[in-house]
This record gives C-alpha cells, structure tokens and sequence, in this order.
C-alpha cells in the first residue's frame, strides 16, 4: 500500500539534498549509490543511464530503499521503502536537466556522456519514515 | 579478501562525515542507517546498541554495504562492502565516547538512554571504492 510523502518529508526531497539509493544486487548485498532526488504528488523520481549498476538490480529486483539526509542537519533524515513501478527513456532527458536546474542553477545537465541513454527511474513509497539519530 | 582503508578514503572516514549503514532484512529488502563512523588500522568501528534493528540483521547475515558521503562535496564519496567480523560490548561505552568527541566535542555521550547496551561493530573491508556521482 503507497505510503505519502508530506509536510517535512516532502521539504527534505524538494531540497537540494542527496539521495542514497540501496538496491539488491544478485548476491543478496545492498548496493548503494548517491543520486539527486525529485518527488511528484505520489513518487519519487530518479534519473540515472541504461547499463548502470543500480537500475539493473532494479530490473531484477524492484525492491528499492531510499534515505535522504538533511544536508543542514545530518541528524535528520527520510527513509523511504518502495517499489521501482517504471523505467522509462520517455521524458528522461528533460527531466535530468530540471535535475541540473534544481542542484547546480544550470539549464542544462552539463555531465552527459555522448553515448548515455537516461533513464527516469519512478518509486512508489511503500512505508514513509522520518527519523533522528 | 580484505581490502585497505587509505588515503582520501581514511581521510573521509576520519572527518565528521556520516555514515550509511546498509544491511539485508529479512524479506531481502535493503535497510539503511545512518551514524557515526570510525576506522582503524584495519577495520571500520560502527557504534549501535543491542535491539535495534541493524544489528539484528547482521547477526542474520553479516554482510554490509557502508557509503560515506563527503559533507563539503557531496559529490564526492566513499563505498564499502564488507562483512561484520566482531560485535561486541567490550569497550563499546568507551568508543561510544568517543564518538562523541570526534562528532560533538564532548567527552561523553550526551544520548544514552538508562536500559541501553552499547553495541561496537567491527566491519572488515572487502570492497572499498572512492567514487564521484
């Protein structure tokens, strides 16, 4: 059942803070990589490229476990169980240069690779949890 | 087979930077929280205390992923995969201490509860990389 994202959750993904994202790898390990995030009225938005470690886990394992900490105060953060419910190239594109807009003031993501192909990564939340260490 | 902590990698491990503990639930699914870190000759030093969650997974499986972001850069930053090779209470109010002092300059905990049992974690490197997003 999706869980919501709102009040302070939502401010702390809207926030130029990073996103470590834990998937499953094939042996059964985490695997975590630290991307920008971005969140719709229901989802988390990722963007990452085809051939990448972290979307072919997801590919064989949707099962994905999101933390965002509070750059401003690293004792709060967000953790978010969800689903990967689409990846998709449609939008992926423009969506990493709203991503460049948001992180770094820039119109356009000024990382791309010749051959890359993004992708935009969409997570349903499953169970919503701000906590304090 | 072990791998070294060394250079920028014990650089970022010895700053005031958090770290993302990354451990396997029972379904599978990736759990991840975030603390204190230290590091020594060989080993990362994680400090928790008995009954919470994390350690109970790595008494079920011991492998754990750990990722330290650089706070100034977050661009920047470390990944580990090791294996949880010793927990134990020995010394763990101690380190717990001093913790403390390298994260609050403050000679003790400041956080203890009454009931709580300190809990230190040795993780034995096996994978170490430095990497940039």
């Amino acid at each position: 059942m999706a869980d919501e994202i709102d009040g302070r959750t939502r401010e702390l993904l809207e926030a130029k803070n990073f996103c470590h994202v834990a998937t499953i790898n094939s042996d059964g390990t985490p695997h975590v990589a630290v991307v920008w995030v971005d969140v719709n009225s229901h989802d988390v938005l990722l963007n990452t490229a085809d051939g990448r470690h972290w979307p072919e886990n997801l590919r064989r394992d949707p099962r994905i476990t999101l933390t965002v900490v509070n750059h401003d105060d690293p004792y709060e953060y967000v953790s978010i169980d969800g689903t990967a419910i689409e990846m998709t190239h449609e939008g992926a594109d423009e969506h990493i240069d709203a991503m460049a807009k948001k992180y770094l003031d820039k119109d356009e993501y000024p990382s791309r690779k010749p051959d890359e192909v993004r992708l935009l990564v969409r997570v349903r939340p499953e169970k919503v949890k701000r906590r304090e260490s």
